[in-house]
Formats: structure tokens, sequence, C-alpha cells
């Protein structure tokens, strides 16, 4: 089959590769429909995350079943499907508990060696393990585009609103309006936030948030604290959302939210990073981090942009055949898209 | 002053009534702007409720506070405010777990002695105890037919999706479409339900959940068992609101809900019930019962209402002044208006 | 291999049975070491629920896992394991939402064809489907008549206290003293409840309750009610366990409960049962009811007998090899024990 | 009366100041009959924490209330009761939604005037604000030794477990094992957790702890990860008590948690302080923090302590006269004690 895979920092290629087989009892294999580039995906591209040449990329996806273990009951031949960009067991301490994304038999599509060597999914096929969790059936009426973000992007925005515990009415600042930002702003808004302050310094992001319900702040041209203040009586945001994953950026979160609120961090950290612990206890704040619990959240996810409540599509700027990705990685990596879309 | 009072089982009367006077030191005077006709007002009007003759009916209202004991902090002379339907202290053992719809202090207007001998809202004034927790400050822009709902009807129509625990995604039935079905059907959208099912046997009714987001199933002449299973692949629906009060209402909630689900009851109940606990066994379902805590939810209600996620001002659909109350309380019980809104 | 096995009301017989052989990939067999006669074997030995003759009987063990299929990955051949009295798949829509006991492929070990046709436990072997939930490791040092009451018993009176949401210092009443009361009893306590009051008309049982922690108070010869005032300041209990399953006892769990209480229902019910609507929704309760979520469970209930903060071995007052089994049966439907553990 | 009133660094003083005397409509005086030193004392006493030369110290307190407005209801005079350190209004943004910590009108007893200007509780009486929140009722039977621990110490170690939202069977390592830590030791307990390991270097105190039901670590001669590890099958611990509030402290508890777990910092933080956002973010913990809401758990650690559950008694190491306050807090200042309890 053709696939897409990393050779080296900048480069990747569309190449014959290996069909996919089934290997344990619950795996399945779908047959790619449409596959998207992620934020994620550059952190490889560029080398800032290592990879093996040669690896298949991709973590989201939709498509059709075609072959499937003896253990996959919730999904059938012939089902339209979209994937979680994560799979889990179901069984271990922590999916007993919901904590998928902490499952031991956690892997992540297009990853590589060090995130469970599982190839991914910008291919013709993709081998799915797991498949009653980490697959799930598109619903009828669902677009491909929209589908694709269940599992990633709008997982991850909505799990950021959810474990902010943002209540109905509540005001909530999302710094940075990537597409997880993005989706984070609809989220909230669908889940009954009463006012969305969306900060960004890049105007069509910031246009599409206002699109999206929030009051758009300009961070290099406005004041976000003095937005917040405006709506809060001065009191400080309930939730705040940090969907960058920089130091300077999970400050002003902190500093943004009122006494009892809290700071969810969707952005990626790896290293130290200075918080001033003065602030964060004065205010009593919580602090929720770490990788979305897509899993979790797919089935709410995908009930909701079923019911039009929540649609990604509008991040979807443009199209490509599988062939082009190694021109859609270069568009992609020029922040000339919020998502592409590749299509076998 | 002006105010409605109860004489005998339909009749009402406008009459000069004693001025309210301050008392406690968390007392407040509110100068009454608009007040509304609820459908627990016709409990009391036809007799149903026993009630003194003499007393001033009404527990919805919005209005200016004219004058505040020394405790008041949370409202001041000069600020448009609308009312909870009933008051709490604040710091008894209910309140302190926000309970505060079990408050030892708890009294409703214009319900008579039984309630709490407290003097109701249409009137040209009214006195407002414990106005730190009673009283709360319109947001600005917001109209007067839509504030007065805050603390009473959409009040309830929120709590019953709350206290029904619904998430995201969940496909909610929400029988009887009253003033606070309907406005049930409203919450249950603007906090994420991904499908909402509205059952009664009054077109224009049907209509207008059908115009807030819910798909419309009329009781007698479609199936709403067969809805509910098009619905979940035939696992019954996550949450189930009773907003009428009946048994076979109930009975109904009971079999439609999925196993683990909810059946949350805000219509009112006084009496024995034959309940099938053999069904509502076997599914492990969660009941949820009584009066709402409005005053938990007053400050989310009113900031999903200036955002526009709630807006009950389609239910209003006849103004009329408080010298016309006969009139207005009779049209009401003839059931010419889901919400009729008086204006002195 | 031997195993006990229905035959008819008020017979049991121990006979020569098929030894069980894998079938699905999470399959596994245990050789028994300890299964008990529960309160629920007794509705089959009456005839009380239809059962097939030759069915075997039993849902409470411990033993060795002798095989296992290929994707039985948290428990391995020669661990001693105890079993759920009910098996779960893992993936299905309630599971994937912890509502383990409601299942799609839920089945009950020893019930018969209605309940999943899986053979029971009182027998030398067993076959344990999706063997990764339904059984766990024995923590060392725990003993087998321990043990097993966690998957069934001791997790049934542990999630009543749980559904019933119990606040640390709450005041809990536990109607019924037989053996899932009396768990219910030591789980209130070793989970913060302030006070609990039991309640029974059987001395023996009342004594042990007693010794668990709690007051007791015999239902014929005290007024339940009284104690609840005492403990409350008069203002009743902050969640009362229905752990019989009669109308008459629901009914005075529903008295005996504050407003905004909860009552919890682990009794069993099958019909129709007058339930006076009036109380409940004048108070604001809740109900919880059906059967225990074990699975879910098990986990916490084994970490805490591990450290001591449960011991149901209290309740184990015979012994008795599986060849006594028909004698075994006789003497607890004489209501002799509160627990006989077989032996092979 | 006579009180005790700081001077300078290190000096403290016993000198006459004047009776205080009612001001709002819900204040209450009351006759103390012991007062706490604590370890915030100490911050003050050191000249740490500035405080105007002459204010009175205290913040812990057991007395007999001698006289209250007309708008105090919970308790009356001669009431024996017991303060929180800390007060709340009942009614603002916060106090609705049971954030008595963030209580705008919050007001810390002995702490000066940057703590809302309240003389504090070592004296002969002490004035009360919002006394329906800030008192509570001694349970009859219990000691005052006992009893001024609720509104304070072990109202903060109930909080760390509550806030760290440790479930039953948990494994819980508490760092530090001043007064609050010993106190989140045995609340961790008598909440059920499954296993408590206790970290610190004083002998005494790793004594105490294991006395109280905990695992002792020795921090210098012992490896908390290794018994961590040894506890969780190398998982890591659930939850993770900060008791000391030092960025090494923080960064063990962020090393001990395991993936999904918490870390609850109940010491305290005014400075900037590294973080290794990259262990934090790729666990995916939950940091809580800040004061602890003692008013919203005084209830139930009452409950407790009056049953048996919590006892704080033994961390009394020393009783003295009011007139040997300086004495008393030099003592304390060699921790030569983990509390002083003084009598007027």
């Amino acid at each position: 089959m053709q696939a897409v895979t990393f050779q080296a920092p900048g480069q990747v290629r569309v190449e014959e590769c290996p069909d996919p087989v089934l290997g344990d009892g619950d795996d399945a294999i779908v047959r790619v429909e449409a596959s998207g580039i992620c934020g994620s995906d550059l952190h490889l591209y560029h080398g800032r995350i290592p990879l093996e040449p040669g690896f298949i990329l991709g973590h989201e996806f939709v498509g059709t079943v075609t072959d499937a273990g003896p253990d996959v009951t919730d999904v059938a031949v012939g089902d339209r499907v979209l994937g979680c960009f994560v799979t889990a067991c179901g069984r271990c301490f922590f999916c007993r508990r919901r904590a998928f994304h902490k499952c031991v038999d956690s892997r992540v599509f297009g990853h590589g060696k060090t995130l469970g060597n599982l190839p991914g999914a910008q291919a013709e096929q993709v081998l799915v393990p797991h498949a009653n969790l980490t697959l799930r059936r598109v619903p009828p009426g669902l677009s491909s585009d929209a589908a694709l973000f269940a599992g990633d992007v709008m997982g991850t925005g909505f799990h950021a609103i959810r474990s902010a515990e943002v209540a109905p009415g509540d005001v909530v600042v999302v710094l940075g309006l990537g597409p997880v930002g993005l989706c984070a702003v609809q989220a909230a808004r669908a889940l009954g936030a009463g006012h969305v302050i969306a900060v960004d310094d890049v105007p069509e992001r910031l246009a599409m948030a206002e699109r999206f319900g929030a009051e758009p702040v300009h961070r290099g041209e406005q004041d976000p604290k003095a937005a917040v203040r405006r709506a809060t009586s001065g009191r400080g945001a309930d939730a705040c959302i940090d969907a960058v994953g920089h130091p300077d950026v999970l400050d002003l979160a902190c500093r943004l939210a009122r006494g009892g609120g809290t700071v969810s961090v969707t952005g990626v950290y790896s290293e130290r990073c200075p918080i001033h612990m003065g602030i964060v206890w004065i205010k009593a704040l919580t602090l929720k981090t770490g990788q979305a619990n897509v899993i979790a959240h797919v089935d709410p996810v995908l009930a909701m942009m079923s019911a039009g409540l929540l649609d990604p599509t509008p991040l979807v700027s443009r199209h490509a055949p599988l062939a082009d990705a190694p021109e859609a990685y270069a568009a992609y990596a020029r922040r000339e898209a919020l998502k592409i879309v590749l299509t076998p």
C-alpha cells in the first residue's frame, strides 16, 4: 500500500509499504478514506521529536473496516469508522478507572518506537489495536472532515473544558487559538460557558474564535487582563485553558484565573518551568494537565457533532491527495492551514 | 400599595394593601416592575392548595431596590434586581451544603402561612427577606420578561437537567411541555445534550419545543418508546424529566430510561404512588426529586441568559397591567398563555 | 469434576459434571479453593427464581488460575484469585462509562439461562469469561474467607454506601442486617460516616452491627425514628440503606431520611410497590437502586480489606466440604449462619 | 482583658487590652477557655510575616458565647463553641459556591491588617464576626484540646485529603509531618485510604504517624520512591500531600505520584518555584493548592472527632496558662511541642 513516511527533518515521502496484517484478537484493519495532518505531526516533521526514518505518519483517520479479529465486537467489517489517536486496552488499572489516556498498553499512531511502535494512518490502510475502544462508528450524515477531529483535536479541546470542570455560565479564557484552542472555544460554548475570551495574535484565528462565539482578544494589541476584569466584575476567570504549552502562557493563565479557579493545560510541556506558586497558592488554583483522555470523550463528542453542537469543519482549509503529502506537510509547516485532510 | 390578593377559589382581587416595611437587617424592599403568573399560582387560584383570603399572590418578580437593611451587601438601593421564588438564610446546616432549597428558614413568596407567611410579588412593592441570596442584579441588557424566569421557571428547568446529571451528548426525554418542561428542553440543549425528545399532546407546545431544538413527540399520536429506541440504538434514554407530576408520567419516564439512567422529577407529588420498583431496580435507575434549588442555580442561569444561550421570552404570550390581574388569572386558568406578565 | 447442582426447590445435589473448557480468548479456568453460599442462592434454592435442573450453583469463589486464553493479561496461570459474581466485557457503551453492572455481556455465575447461562462456582473448577475484569489477584495475606466477599457481598455493602454518596461525618441508617447490611455498616464506618444506626430484629445481627461500630436498634422493640432524631438534632439521616427489599422498609427509609438526603436500595425488588411520593418529593430525596457495580468496586474493597479497614470474616460462621453442600444449603435456609463457605 | 500581643520579632507580651464589643448584627463575643499556638503563628513571631506591634495573636480557640448580635441564629449565649481560623460572609459569589476560603469578606484571626485586621484569640475574650459560619457548637463530650483543632489544623489536614480526591483504598503519601501532615495521615485513614506513607526526618513525628496507621519513611535514611513502588506495584501514589511548602518537597510529590494522580499542596508558597512541568504533564497530574476551606469542612470534622474517627489530642504535648505565653512561644519556636494549648 501507499503511505506517508518520515525520512528526515523536513522531509516526508509517499512510498510503498507492506499491507498491515491482523495480530491480536481485537485488532482491526481500516481502509483509510481521510487522514489529517495535525500540529503534533509537525513536532515529528521538524525533528523536535525523534522518529525512525521510514515510519508511517498520521494519527487522525476515517475509513472502513475491512478485516477484524474474533474479539472485535463493537465494530464490524464494512462499518465506516473513525479512530482515536491513541489506543487503550480497557482492562488495566487505569482503564478500569476510565483513565484511558494512562493505559499501560497505550500506543500512539504514527509516533515511532517511543510511543508504542504503531504505524500511522496517513496511508491506504491502518492496523488498529484494541479496536473495540480505539474505533467508533461514524454517525450517519457526519462528514469525514468532521469525524476525524473526534478522536484527536476536538477530543482534546473538549477535554480541556471538561478537565477544567467548566460550569454553566462560567467565564472561560482560551489562550492560544490553534486547532485545539479553537475546538476548546466551541466546546466551552456548547457546554454552557457564559462567556469565552479567546486570546491569540493571529487575526484569522481570532476571527474564527469570534465566529465560534468568543470575545477575541489580540494579545499584542489588547489587554487580556482588562477583558477578564470586565467580564467578571474584576474577579478573574473561572477557568483558563493553556492551549499553547509555553511558560509565559501558563503564567498568564494563572494570573487571569479567579480565586478557586482552574487552569487546564493541554499545551505540551517537557521541561522545568518557573511557576509563580505564590500566586497559584494564594488563589487556591487547581491545575489540570496532560494528554487528553479522548477515548473517554469520543462518544459525547460524536453525539454533539452529530447534533450540530460542535462543528470543526471550518478548520479544514485544504484537502490533498495522499500522493501530495510532502507538499501538504510543507504548507502546514508554513502555517498556511489550520487542518489539511489527505485522501488516498 | 395596590396588590393582587386571593379571595376564594377562582377569585382574586386587586386591592389596596399596606406598604411593606423593613424588619430584619438583611431585608430589602423592591418596587416591582414586572411579575409573572405561574402554573403553581393556579394551584392556589383553584383552591387545591389552601390560602388565607386577602393574602398577596405572586413569586416571580423584577424591580428596583428602594430600601435595604444594614446587612444587605450584595445589592443596593437603586439596583435593578430579580427575585428567587423562595428565600434561604445562607448559614444553616442545609445552606452550608448549598442545599438552599432545604433551608430551615425557607419561605415561598405568595403561598400563605404554611410556606412561610411571606406576601407575594404581584404588587407594587414586595418585602424580600435574606436579600443577599434571594435577589440578584439583572445583567445589563436583559429584559424583565426574561429575568423573571431566572429565579423560578427557568431555574427549575435548569435544575431538572442538572439534577439529572445530564452529560454532554446525552439523549434526554422531557415529559410535559408546560413552561418548566420547555425551559428544561432549552437547558438540555444549552448544556450539551445530544438529542432531546419532547413529549406532550398540545401541538403549540410541541412546536415550541421543536423550535428550541427538540424532537417533538405527540403522546397520543406517536410512540415515545419508538422515538427513544431510534435515538439510542434501542438502549433507552440517559435521562428522563418528569415535568408533570402524575404517576403515569413517572411510570413512562422509568420505562424510557436506559440501564443506569436517571429520572428527574420536577413535577409535584403529594400522595402515595404505585411505582414499578422491579423496573426501577433491574435498570439500576437513579431518581432525583423535589423543588428546584433555584438559589444555587440563579447565577449560571442569568449568565447563560445574558449570553443568549437560554431565552425564555418566547413563552411570554401576554402582558397585562396589575389592575387586570383577575382577567389574566382567568385566562391563564383557561390555558390561553404559557406565561402572563403583570406590570404595575 | 464434582459440583453442586440445583435439582428441584429445596433440593441440591453434588454430582459429577464435565470439566470446563476454554472458549473465548479472555476466558480463564479457576480451580476453586473456597466458594460461598449466599442469600441470593436461597432464591434459587427455594424456587423463587426458576433454574434449570442440573445447573451448577454458586457465584462467590476464591481459587487458582489453572488455564487462560491468550487475551488474559491481568492474571496468569498459578495466580491465586477471587471472582466477581458477574462478568463485564470492558468495551461496550456501559463499560466505557464504568457502569460494569449494566454491561451488555453481563452474566451472573450460577443463575441459569436467564442470567447468561454461566455455570456456577460451587464446584471443583469454574470457567471465568472476561477474566481480566472478572478476576482479581488475592492480596498477599488475605484469607479465602475474606477474599470471597470482595466480589459479591462486601462489594454490595460498599456499593450501598458509595452510591448513597455518604459524606464524611454523615449519619447513615442501615435497614436490614443480613450479610449485605452488615457489610454496609462496616463500609460506612471505614469511609468516615460519623454515626451508623443499624436496624433489624435479630439480636445476633444487631450485636454484630454494634461490634462493627453501629448503634443497634431493634425494630420491634425500639423506635428507629427516635434514634435518628437523637443523632441528627431532629433533622433526619443523611443516607438510608434499604438492604432488605420490602416496601415497608423502603417506606421507612424515606421517612428516616433528611431533606435532600439519599435512599440507596440494594435489596431486590421485582414488582410494583406503593411509594409515598409526597414524602419523597417534599424532602427532595434521591433514590439510588439496582444491583451493585462490584467490578468498579473490587479494587478499593480489596485494598481496604488488605489494610484491615474492612473485615467480613466474622460473618463466616460455618465451613463445609463441597460434598456436604445439601446439608449446608438446608442449614443456610434455616438461617443458622450468615455465611457458609464450601471447600472442595 | 488579658491578651497575648506581638511586640517585635521573637517577642510577645501578655498585656491588658480593651474588651471586645459587638459591632455587626452577626457578631458574637466568646470567652476563651483554650487557644492554640500554631505553626503559622511562628511566621508572625519570627517576623517573616509582618504584624503591627500590639496586635493580639491567635486563631485557634474554644470557649463560651457571652454575647451575640441579633442576627446570630446558629449559636446562642451560653453555648460552648469552637472557632474557625477564618471568617466568611455566607452570601458572596464565593460563599454561594461553598468556596468559603475565598470569601470576599474573609478575615483571619490574629494576623494583622493585611488579613482583615481581626484581633486574635490568645486572650480572655475574642470578637467573632459572621458568627453563624465562624463558630460551631462543641459536640457533647469533646475536649477543648480536640475541638480547637477542628477549625484549623485538623480542618486543614482533612482538606488536604478531600481536595486530593482520595478514593477508598488509595495509596497516599504525606510529605512533612508537622501538625497538619499528621492530621492528614489520620484523615486519610479515617476516609478509607488503603495505605498511607508518611515522610519526614524527625523520629518522634514518624513514630506518631505510625501510631496513626501510616508506614513511616525517614527521608534521610530511607527511599520514599522505593516505598511507593512497593505499595503500588511500581505504579506511583494515587495522591501526594505537600504539607511543607518547599520546592524540593513539591518536586518529590510530583515524582511519587502515579499517572493521573493528584498532588495537594497545603504547605504555603509565596514565590516563584521551578516545577518540572514535563513530569507533571506526561503524568497528567492534577495540582490542588491553597488555604484550606475549613468552614466547608468543620461540620464533618467535628462529627468524625465526636465519633472517635479523628483524634488530634496526641499532638497536644503541653499546656500553659495565658500568662506564660512568652515562654510557650519560645518553646514552640524551639520545636519542643507539636501543639501548645493556652488556658486563661
